[in-house]
């Protein structure tokens, strides 16, 4: 990778902007994370109940979902609330299925206890990344909210948690990058969102070309940086988790 | 006023929560407060737009909104997100027009330059009073937010600034007390909310009796403890502003 | 209270509009009531079922709620039909929630033998203080449906009934006046509903000011109007049930 | 037609209930009437306005629509409100088409001079047959909602009305019957609604078999039946609108 | 009847359009046919399931329901997706309401086993008459669909079928014409659509004025068109079955 | 790539379903194709219109969407119709929106004379793989209706054309398969939809692993399976355009 300095904030290709993990921020949910990925910020809660979809009730195994929100003003411009439109974005949707499916390739669900896990990721900041951010909080929200339950006895025994992190990933002027800000999104020939375990391999990789396909190539040196910045990220969570 | 230590926190009855506002965690908006009463914590947008509602464009005169959300997991138990249901609930929309209302008090509408400005306030953790602590925020939020708007030069003239604040008051176990908790409104005979002028007069008053009706001096106990709470708030805000 | 000819119909500043309560209209109803004020018409009904909300069924305890709509052509000019729109507005919504609240202040909802009771106010006609008509018609028939409830045996014994009422007061050209007509209400500094029980006390205050913040000596004028008013509200409706 | 004592309300198989039509309860509209049917009462309006649908607007053309309701406990059991419910049922749907095509007939809409009429329906109690009896009330409203509409200038010519009532018919135990009240309505074999011009022509049949399917013959009995009841109504609709 | 060459595409006032009836392109649904009248084309299927309407479960009754749908580009310009607007058009419901009513003709509801039958109809290509279409395809798919629930044991027993189909009339130029074609129905006086049973009688009948009302002569030879239509459909039908 | 006999159908694991592309058969619009994989059909039509979304309207750019539907029994089981529940499904939303960028990604839109393009692929029989044979299908319905606007001079000059197709591949027993049927798709470990053009590069990418995570190694393995298999899809459609 190189490091030319052809970036908005001046990072090198390889190089994820400045993260933070908290836990705690929503003392009430049984986890909570707050991340920070440069001006990229959400609130991630894990809510833990024992009430199942019908659908899994009799089969004992639990269930993990995902919400994702925007505050209106967590955009440049302001954005319209979806509660007051009556109608969530097409967006909103597919990323809500995103964390939903992301998360629970952490954990055998069968394992869960019956119980059923909401994952609420809601954005105060947006600079690109924001599902990616989401769900690598989600995690942590998660791994927090597990713990809680075994504590509270919610669940009996804590289940064995696989590591997800993900990462925004692009062919930008002709260059692969890793963790596109907006404006570097904005203007991306290729974006990619890669969703990694923590033992390297792929649980998600959406890579979407905007104008100009992207050869084979392109897609391995993009992977290559999202498993580097993934790594990082793993780091982290483990520290934040540690903490809380 | 006495300070007997019947409440749950061992505050005296005529005693705020701890009360913390600042400004800037949403670094888009055009003004932005963080705003914490005890548990509850309300972050307040103030988005400035050139574009009024159509029955306004012809007048010249400008429109102040407010909108009104919480994270599910603000609350105890996780609360269904109003966009997945696809519809705001009652509660919310007569929260949103109180602090429309509330807010189009502090400024002569005529005078805002024909701009529309959308008030948020999303709440982050709820512990009562979220209503009264979002227009307080939202004022501070306001009032940023114009002095942007001049600078950039979106509206011409700063217009002049009445300071609105607001407290929830009650009658709990037959006494009035002041800034009630989340326990001590579920439990409340009456429940109050005072939004009030920067010069002790009234903007809003909403007593609503929960089973016991409330007597005409008890309305006079309560809108004194009001009074002395918004002082309070008023220097609050005056120095979030100054510090901003 | 002066007896000034300022108002539109000739007024004086404390004196209701001709009222009229007459019973039955909707004969299919368990009760149901037809009050008019000035040109205000509100046709009231209650609908008395032995279904409660889920939440409330293992508790044994009844339930009142009230739903509020105004015919399109009840206005001046025509207003849309909910229905068609799909959604009701804020302002029946807060209406609703009004009405709803203040009628379960009227009897001890462990006391209804577990019914669950609809109180529907469908207007007529509106000019001004349709909401306050609601709820003292509301009452009306809320009266004479527990009275067929008994009698049907749908209930086992009647239970005690709190007599409420409500009226409009507000501040026109700086002057405290009761039960304002539309013209009245458009132009008012403030505008406040009141809710009370049969000895006088207060159910709920609601005072708005629209533009001018209004002082501590006029909200007490105005409860006074309105204490008065109330009384003859008590009369008209006790005469109605009584000729059932 | 015979006369035998089999209906419920001991009337003859070719006799309409009691009918009444008076005007002018809802005084704001440009035409209002009340029309009443036995047990079943519609209230009807019209109101005008110069604003036509976008894909009239450049014929000069007029418009005329039907809207309909039943207030929630116009039956016997209450009735959800659609505007609760968010959407208008599919019967809802049907009737107001139905009253918008019938009365559309009633007027050469090119001679509307592009005004846009709404003939609101609002079924203040409903014993069978609301929605004929909302189309000959609602041609009442229209005939002197054009009336005021020429006397205030907002059409130039009053156009020529061609005069429209409706009634339904019915094969009930075997017998053609007029004017189905609910219980008839509910065991009909064959319910038909017929929409008929004052010169004793068709402007819509709607028959059908609930179960049984029916002869050539009976249709031309009820068909018979239908117009022997339009005559009624047509003379009880000049009375009104002479009255008016 | 005349055959003067004054249709579109030169047919004769009693003459039907090309009409082919075939089954089993939708192979999953327990009965599927394809329906095509000139360039109008449907396809239908019948979806059997034990599940019924909560308020038929304890009658041990079953149920039919028709649904219906145009894809977007069957017509000349593309007409907008309804899942799209979130909203049934009011012509769909009726339509709909038609179609069930219809086919719930076709069979004692009482003899169904207790099963729920849904009859999809999606019009590939709209060129006038796709309601009747879909009744008359309708009834083939439910008449397969209740075979093969019988060699499934779905069903225990087959239930009689009465036989029905559908087809359109109208007056066209002031001439009464058989099974209207879109130009026709776009400019026809009197539109009507006839659903009949196997033995000549009538199921239902929807004769609409569009501008000129019609005379009982008229609805008497438009009768007479349909009758012999209905002939060649049930003949159709029959061998569609047959086939199947 | 082996060809061993575990496939449901017996295929080699990187052999395509048989393939059909017919055009025309929805004849109103521009551009149509009938596209069968297998048991699974879709319905495309291209429908061009000279009305664009508001914020392209001053580029002069043009604009590609996709919609995408089921009927009702497209499925072994019968899905409700999107359009009764008031709600398209995330899923459907997720399709349409892939659909609408991969064709975009045929066009250079600022050569596409200001015209807006709907792709309505519409799946009549449904066994796996239907979005991808929606694109596939879509670019032929594209082609056809280009060709037909400009013939039409709807357009005024024909745009150069990419190909583009897409083709679902998967790890299912451990084994990389091309083109799931709904059976494997079920049971698979890694499900992959693969989007590329003419040339062989890649315009999406989505691959997600059911439960167990996928290495790199499938990932390539995968990717190569998809582009012998877009190769036979790419000779189709030109043979397809070409005898349209």
């Amino acid at each position: 990778m190189t490091d030319q300095p052809a970036r908005p904030d001046g990072r090198a290709t390889d190089q994820l902007r400045p993260l933070t993990i908290t836990t705690g921020l929503q003392s009430y949910a049984e986890g909570s994370a707050d991340i920070t990925m440069g001006e990229t910020r959400v609130l991630c809660s894990a809510s833990i109940s024992d009430d199942v979809p019908r659908w899994l009730r009799e089969s004992g195994s639990g269930w993990i979902t995902g919400e994702y929100s925007m505050l209106p003003r967590a955009t440049r411009e302001r954005t319209d609330r979806e509660a007051a439109r009556g109608k969530q974005k097409g967006r909103t949707v597919e990323i809500q299925r995103l964390i939903g499916r992301s998360l629970r390739a952490a954990v055998d669900l069968d394992h869960l206890g019956g119980v059923s896990i909401t994952l609420d990721c809601d954005v105060l900041q947006a600079d690109g990344g924001t599902r990616t951010a989401s769900i690598s909080g989600a995690w942590v929200a998660l791994a927090v909210g597990l713990r809680t339950a075994a504590e509270r006895e919610i669940i009996r025994t804590l289940p064995e948690l696989t590591q997800i992190a993900a990462v925004s990933v692009g062919i930008v002027d002709g260059e692969p990058r890793l963790d596109l800000c907006y404006d570097e999104d904005a203007g991306a020939e290729t974006d990619m969102n890669v969703v990694m375990s923590g033992d390297g391999r792929l649980i998600e990789v959406q890579g979407t070309a905007e104008g100009v396909p992207f050869s084979r190539q392109e897609l391995t040196d993009m992977l290559d940086l999202a498993a580097a910045g993934c790594e990082q990220l793993f780091a982290a969570q483990r520290d934040a988790v540690a903490a809380a």
